[in-house]
């Protein structure tokens, strides 16, 4: 197995589109010359993270936004995860995360599938189910650089979610994520690093930089573990680029020293995807 | 949902069965004293935490230390989660824990499920399943404290095995354990924290004080876990005993600030339990 040089965008998002697309691309740029073959944005790159912004700056696939993501990975003949977009289908909006191929091609689709409401008493409050509608499909891709999961942000509550993308054989799962100010500090990192150890895999997390004069203000801290639950690398709050090595031969390397995966009691307890 | 004082006794452990027996007593003695209604012991209190040991300090059910649990727990009045021991069944032996009750009755007996298999280059080397002989049930019990899972060290690697525990009701899931050198630093605050915020319940783990003379150093750090993931206590790696307050009320609070078990996604995977 070999190593994939992955690019990690942790760029600023305003309420200007175009200008969000014009930040983007020069995150990407930036990270392809660093020598990228793998682009990760932030969740809602193009739209501020409000309710109330979701419908305005939705956009069907193929749309502005779309077409930017493709054209963009084709020129630079990077694969690229488009953070994510509220993507509107019919009367429905996702927050959707489009995965292009160095040939300019969607070659995966994951529309968030737990919808991000939380309600802390003096702390951090939104409602994704407002104005969002959840997807119904767990997805893994297989690449030439290797097996992709994607998941968005609250997706990496859920356990059986990445046991079941671990299962379907994820070896690198891309997160567009934007923690917030009350869950960040204490849930970001442990997060990440819990899921990548359980699955003996490696997991990346995007997230817009911080906004202190948002509505919702992003926790930042992008990051990369390794399948022993270390980090690659972790980001601060302010906008950046970075490229991480992902050396896909530590997945065989620490699943031989410590049986998480080869050692589970199937006989006692199943997980399964049901679709 | 009332409190629990949950008492947890880091004790050092010896090659001298008498003397770890005479040491678990005194620090049971304190806990109950400092207002324990439920004590929990380390993994393998009563012997050396090596192959060659297992075989020679085992005990059947019923036997000397089952017997000096019972005792203490009916004099003390107290709920007693008997750490681990190796148990004796015919040419078995397992690493069990025993839950007694105020009345000196066993209410609940955990035989380790996952044995702990590790060999990392450089670091830890340990193969359980060199002598010893896997559990096949997991154990929540109804108690007057409340519902109470139990589980054992390398147990807390498999996150299905707590899914299952949660789903069966367990509100403070009990730990005797004793990381290492080599995974405790990495590993031990991250699995107790993570398991018990995916599962929205209180997890206690309770080590070995750390003996750097022994073949095994255990990592110490006894801890208890919110359901936020926040640590309600963690020792250094120092015998000890320190009485913590669970204030079950927290279940509801946290469930409600932010559904990580009321937002799964049961029509896109499932986990089961098949005992």
């Amino acid at each position: 197995m070999g190593t994939i040089q992955l690019g990690l965008c942790q760029m600023k998002v305003t309420a200007d589109k175009a200008e969000n697309l014009r930040t983007a691309e020069e995150a990407i740029r930036t990270a392809a010359r660093q020598g990228a073959e793998l682009v990760l944005l932030p969740e809602m790159f193009n739209c501020p993270y409000e309710n109330a912004c979701f419908p305005v700056y939705a956009e069907p696939a193929g749309g502005e936004t779309w077409q930017f993501l493709s054209r963009i990975a084709k020129e630079l003949g990077v694969y690229l995860a488009g953070g994510s977009v509220p993507e509107r289908e019919g009367d429905a909006i996702y927050n959707t995360c489009y995965l292009f191929s160095p040939q300019g091609e969607e070659l995966a689709r994951h529309r968030k599938v737990h919808l991000f409401d939380i309600d802390v008493p003096g702390g951090q409050r939104f409602m994704e189910s407002d104005t969002l509608t959840a997807g119904d499909q767990i997805t893994v891709v297989d690449t030439p650089l290797g097996k992709l999961g994607i998941a968005i942000c609250f997706d990496i509550r859920f356990s059986e979610l990445f046991r079941v993308m671990g299962d379907k054989g994820a070896q690198l799962i891309l997160i567009p994520a934007a923690f917030n100010m009350t869950t960040g500090p204490v849930h970001w990192s442990l997060a990440f690093r819990m899921r990548a150890l359980d699955n003996q895999c490696f997991i990346a997390g995007c997230s817009p930089a911080r906004d202190e004069t948002a509505s919702y203000v992003a926790y930042g801290h992008s990051l990369v573990s390794d399948p022993w639950g270390n980090l690659l690398t972790e980001f601060d709050e302010k906008a950046g680029v970075q490229v991480v090595t992902i050396d896909l031969a530590d997945l065989d390397k620490y699943r031989a020293q410590i049986p998480i995966l080869a050692g589970r009691r199937t006989d006692l307890y199943r997980t399964e995807a049901l679709k």
